[in-house]
């Protein structure tokens, strides 16, 4: 057998070798993981539209604010409001779900609870990439101006408490690409395993894309914003988020939230399941 | 001049008084008001709607479950979890403002923030009137079992957080009750004085109580618990609330937060109202 037959060959057997040894991903399918991701949207457009209350308060993220009190490290208060409230979260418990990554892990405390059979989904090798430090520079420095008003209101608190549902409905989002992209890998590993072999980002991007489908995605979140963001009134007709609807009223500009998911939320989510794949076969 | 003719005369005096020293509240009508209150009943939605992602997780309301760990004087997770957020979110300066009540007085630090001049509208003596410990026992007892599924999912940590944010939406709307009071107050001190001398809490009750005004509120609530609970998709219409709308798709049920507002809510604000007004002379 000449060995440009023997090749092919091979790849078969190791293909069905990983299949078998990887079996269906308990309780995760394709379709499952879109009904996260769509049950996600509305959680983002809420925390979006919560953080919207507050003006931009720019106190917040001026490290010169508590650095003068000279304790914290040149920390900004949000910052140090993140770092402590994933503190406390961690004790709850948080990050054992493979699904929540923080974005500060130094000085996470041991959970208080016991362990929670979580099911093991992600690859150990793939699991632990992430954009946290992208996801955060993108929110302060693109996002967070473009829906918030000028000002200052004095709200410094609630404002970073918005601020952190905001980032962690979004990290969320954004990491459950691993889940994505293991799920996508055992669904067809023939199709994966070479371009992740030849190291082909383009090839793997290609794969894992399609623009009907993000299309679709970023016209549902537009008109979450416009269902979601409206002033629902006792007596006068709800906004149904058609072509009719005017922008001005709404609490969070819809065309931000289309805009959001199209330029970051999902090249990021598919930038984690291209680096996650990656990772698959290490 | 008889006695009987002297009272009416000396009490229109002390009433003008009142009204003279008193002077309008700086910025807060009570259209103000209203805009807070109705703004606010989105924040609490979502919050339900956040919360009713994860089952009820017994686990953190059971003391034995942290109490076996025996550091914590039989505490429960959720308890812990929001005495240590609260903490946290005083450092940040959370209840600097007057319109945040925590939970747990005891054990708050100061704020690293310096103080910001909010507005001074409440009258001291009266300020403190809080039900936190009410609105607690009714939202574990009484409200989270009815529109959470039974259950664990092992996310415990996000289920308390999801808690935090409905404890805090409640409270912030239930505890404005004082700030209503103060401008009913400030608009027609002749109506009120005379029942807050006579310590007639009936009385009071019946001046802040406008049944045709409550009933909107509860069908609008009912209305954002189906606008904002609803499953919104790219090519399907979205659901106006209307009589012909289906409840078994919604996110929280509707009639959970119409009775949340007619048996709690509102009486909850209103029986604030009347015992910051029982304060408002002192």
């Amino acid at each position: 057998m000449a060995s440009s037959t023997l090749v092919p060959v091979l790849f078969h057997c190791y293909v069905t070798l990983v299949l078998f040894s990887l079996g269906p991903v308990m309780g995760l399918t394709l379709d499952s993981a879109r009904d996260f991701l769509t049950r996600e949207e509305d959680t983002i457009v809420f925390s979006l539209i919560e953080r919207a209350k507050y003006p931009y308060n720019p106190p917040a993220y001026d490290p010169s604010y508590l650095g003068e009190l000279g304790r914290f490290g040149n920390r900004t208060l949000v910052e140090l409001f993140v770092r402590e409230s994933e503190a406390v979260q961690a004790k709850a418990g948080r990050y054992q779900n493979p699904e929540e990554v923080p974005f500060f892990h130094g000085g996470l405390s041991l959970p208080l609870i016991p362990p929670y059979n979580f099911p093991k989904v992600l690859y150990p090798s793939a699991a632990s990439f992430n954009v946290s430090q992208t996801i955060w520079n993108l929110y302060f420095n693109e996002l967070l101006p473009q829906f918030t008003t000028k000002g200052t209101d004095g709200n410094l608190a609630l404002t970073v408490a918005s601020d952190l549902a905001c980032l962690q409905a979004l990290s969320r989002r954004i990491h459950y690409g691993r889940f994505v992209a293991e799920v996508k890998f055992r669904g067809a590993p023939q199709d994966y395993v070479p371009a992740i072999r030849a190291k082909d980002r383009d090839a793997l991007m290609k794969l894992l894309t399609s623009e009907s489908q993000e299309e679709m995605v970023k016209r549902r979140v537009e008109k979450k914003a416009m269902v979601f963001g409206q002033d629902v009134t006792f007596d006068k007709p709800v906004d149904t988020g058609d072509s009719n609807s005017s922008r001005a009223s709404y609490k969070v500009d819809p065309m931000v939230v289309y805009r959001l998911y199209g330029d970051w939320v999902i090249p990021l989510t598919k930038l984690v399941e291209v680096e996650y794949l990656l990772r698959r076969l290490n």
